[in-house]
């Protein structure tokens, strides 16, 4: 329900116009270093207000760390508690929205699920709830990265707007994480346009992660790519997943998308292709994993929407101006931070069996 | 690992080529009276030999209840145990894949993870696993079906060949499961014209689910999309997964794909499209779901096919003429069968929280 | 691990003198209208320096709540997160333990499994995380009172002060929760001496829960009684469990213990003796559940003890003043809690099953 | 539900009168190479007339493999599928009881959980359900030896019989399995005693585990003594559990049982007491690990009884005579089992997270 993970497990809480949202790591292995530079590095990649590309909205998102760590940097294998205050919130903005539907978003589906639902900017299906994802990411990036297994994420689409066929799949140092630094202009124009015309873009994330060991994933049910799969899903507004040749493979021939194996030099066994997206029968296989992430355009415009009411009244959705045109540049570190706590699971567990 | 699900539980076992292949149904509603004729003509979509687009291979597929039932037909809440009988093995076929490594396959996966593996037709990752699949997943569907609940399967694509736009989807009558009856046909020249070249196809398969109650899924990482997503890429060959809109929506424009809400003559709330695809926030709507699940080409070719062994010495492994040119005929059910245990399970998680 | 109950769940974090303990209640039904007043009042009866036989360290355990109510008090069905502040924290009390083993403490086996330790006032050991669980088993008990479900614990011996063999099972209103006030005092008396002889003591607490009806549980091994001896051993210093005649049942003879069924003046099913103790089969009966939990002497003493430290040099540990002479009286009200949560996780996962 | 462990998880299905009792053993590391005989000589300690003292049903116990073993003889890594036919049904038997519920069995609470019950036998309530777990203990206790850790399990108490005071803990080499050769004579006659008085015995099973690591057991909630507590009293008739001093500590001063930290000749840390029965703040400490469970007495007589049937009429259940008198003999080896399990899953659980 609110915790991800089977032996690195996330259980996150709150909600956008609560105190707080926050989270408790469990499984975390002790007397790792943890870098709070570079969670804070994380964190500002997801923060509102980091761009131009991104919503107005202004939060420090500063992590207050209760619990799990001694001598302020050490973990000690015990939950790691976290809070991360909310501090701008304009409840008065949602006032008006506390009997309204706004279409595709989560209101409708909480009320009917529950009976009752925080209306307050979405409540516990807020974005904001990502910022604990991205804690737990952050500090499962730092173990992998102690085992040599480095994961990065990085924007594909944004709208209209797709890189080329020729890149280096890395997160790239523009507003809005693309490895094409052309491509990643034309997105920045593609935002502009939409917010310019009142509307919103939808897009796809890559992820990439180097450096796996062969064997992680847990047959049958528990593979590699179904924990990424259920990952990535969970993340808000995510509505597609795929990696290797994906859904591009489903119409090729069998003879052009196989992965030969050879020996290298070293007599190591290797594949001359990575078609597959570094999982085999839902096991890593030691080549670079690589998937995609695709997103909804966001629902909430800046134009008035009609919409119903909990009495099933007509009602009017004014526009609102202090969200993302697209989420894609604040989901990059997102998808980033579930991968990577994919990723450590998976190697815990494998470690648990010994193999 | 090898149990999928929360309340209504599928635990599975077995090799393609050992004794028998087999399920566990745990948490299954008491006093439900199984139809085994439905139940068989589950099984017989996912038979081998049943068409001439499938494997040549022949097995009957009978499945043998073990426990779990009382007068032949009725549940009694105890656990449903299930063999079925591995009648139609040649391991002579695969002694001299015992060292070699198939591309694409997860031999080299397995012997990493685990330093051993049953090397006869695949062992544990053969998709002979599926069969139990159909079995937890035809009695799922009888459960739902009593309370208005249909999911339904179908085939979308075949290598190049892909459904018109205008369909109405539902599980084909022809050998494909396709909808769209020109397409079907254009779809089992695809298969004939890959086989005669020794080649392989991928391909997409749709499901929809109808008459599902709004509410079930669990946020925020149980959501009902992670739950189907995870589902689907658990099956052998999976390759992506999407729903609603998907990948397609990741190019839109909000004002193009959002869902208004209004009310009905009866005063109901409805939405006047569906491009979420009946899921909205993790939770369902109300509306019909529909998702795509894409395969990629069978790695098993009719032609010789250059590898390793386990020493990393190169080998040639002969072609083979027993295997699916393309899975999506058969994981038509498949497909059908895990989205009707998704549904069960969210809706008896829904119901544990009394909402 | 540091999560507890399959539907109705419950995170717990913080050591003993970090800034907070606290948890997270997940699952938790919506609209339950919260009784904070009745919350206090349990955390009342766990709280240090609440009585003369407790320990006189007094900390207020405010429970702070950060997510999961709207209006202050009404449940969402989102995750309840909450903290207590560690508000009477001695670090230096401590130091001298850093290095030093306390006998028969968690000390040592936390530094051997984890090769790090919070070693100020027993860290993520401490009884304190018991304050969680009160909370999380306060919001169940009153969610069980709306179902006429009630939950009490209760002493029943400390050091060698027994309560007689007749007495109501009920929380008594004395400063040991004893339901038998002679021996209430006569345990305040056994207390008193322990102290002045800077010893310990331990005892037994006992629970009943009234009104459960008949069908909780879940066979084979989420038995109730599983679950419920799992709670209680989870508990700190809790050494072990028994309900029904218990290790007392094993030295009588089946005809002395069986309980007969019978009918009621109402034509109700009843059965004419509860020796089974509300449980069958691992399945409630609809009898009255009662069960024992037995508690160790509290191992920190008022004398010096000898110990080794972390390099295996002899120490001595100076006498402590500010622990409990004995958990008991403190330990009723978590083992109340626990058995709350217990009967509501057991009656939600009934309800998955629709039985 | 039906499924036990974490990690090494065995999950068993079937009836006592079905086709067969069964199991699934998941998460068994690779490359086991079973030795079968003592498999079966394990499962010849559970196996009902085996001798005098025990029920004189006779059934071969035969364990079929399903799956997960290569060359008949080494786990894969995959589950481990298992069936134990019922050869010694006498339906017959049962049909009177089908209405009838018999007092202190689960006949009552199945019928009120689900609405409907296997009869015959106890249906899923029968201890035959235990002859799943020996095959699962069995291969636990075979890798726990490879790691040096012996799991032996041993009669302490049969009704009014008790061990002396001073005994090895081991497993006696008697019908009672009792490591006190005077009390297995006189817990023998204590049988056949009852047995002409047509009464039934209870009684007490020992475990001690040598030779487990400290580190073992995952705080807060899955403390290995929780692990141990749940998994004692998943055992049919199972109505305590204690470990160490365990109740009788209760009862104790702490300066009694407090287990003093000491330096042995080698400079190894030890403690010069086992009071706290090898765990300590829920995890191993390196000493032995001993417990108790304690069981009731048969509930089916050799008397007639009086009861009531499923429409409250009162029916009288006539003498039975093939059932045990005691289950404890047939208990020990179970108790074994489960404690084998227990500690295996524990020692996966610590590897994963690399402690």
């Amino acid at each position: 329900m609110n915790t991800f993970g089977n032996i690195y497990r996330l259980t996150t809480f709150g909600e956008s116009h609560g105190a707080a949202v926050g989270g408790v790591i469990d499984g975390c292995p002790p007397r790792v270093d943890i870098d709070f530079e570079a969670l804070r590095m994380m964190m500002d990649r997801r923060r509102p207000g980091q761009s131009p590309v991104v919503t107005p909205r202004s939060e420090s998102d500063e992590v207050v760390f209760l619990s799990g760590v001694v001598d302020d940097t050490v973990t000690t294998g015990t939950p790691i508690a976290f809070t991360i205050a909310n501090t701008n919130m304009r409840s008065t903005d949602y006032s008006q929205l506390a009997q309204a539907f706004r279409p595709s978003h989560a209101d409708y589906t909480y009320q009917m699920k529950y009976g009752i639902r925080d209306y307050r900017g979405g409540g516990r299906s807020s974005a904001r709830e990502t910022a604990a994802r991205v804690v737990g990411g952050a500090i499962a990036k730092q173990i992998l990265a102690s085992e040599g297994i480095c994961v990065e994420a990085y924007t594909l689409r944004i709208g209209r707007v797709a890189v080329g066929g020729d890149f280096v799949p890395r997160c790239g140092d523009n507003a809005v994480y693309c490895p094409d630094e052309a491509a990643a202009q034309a997105m920045i124009g593609e935002i502009e346009q939409a917010r310019s015309e009142g509307d919103t873009l939808g897009g796809i994330v890559g992820c990439t992660v180097k450096g796996c060991p062969a064997g992680l994933g847990e047959p049958i049910y528990t593979k590699l790519s179904a924990m990424l799969a259920s990952a990535m899903m969970s993340i808000n507004a995510a509505k597609g997943f795929d990696y290797g040749m994906g859904f591009a493979g489903a119409a090729a021939r069998g003879s052009e998308v196989i992965d030969p194996f050879d020996c290298d030099a070293d007599g190591e066994i290797v594949t001359t292709a990575n078609n597959s997206g570094g999982i085999q029968g839902g096991i890593s296989n030691g080549n670079d994993i690589y998937m995609r992430v695709a997103f909804k355009p966001v629902a909430t415009m800046m134009r008035p929407l009609t919409s119903v009411d909990t009495d099933g009244r007509r009602v009017t959705i004014p526009p609102r101006g202090r969200h993302d045109v697209c989420v894609v540049p604040r989901a990059v570190v997102v998808v980033e931070a579930m991968a990577a706590m994919v990723i450590l699971d998976a190697l815990m567990m494998a470690r648990a069996t010994g193999v």
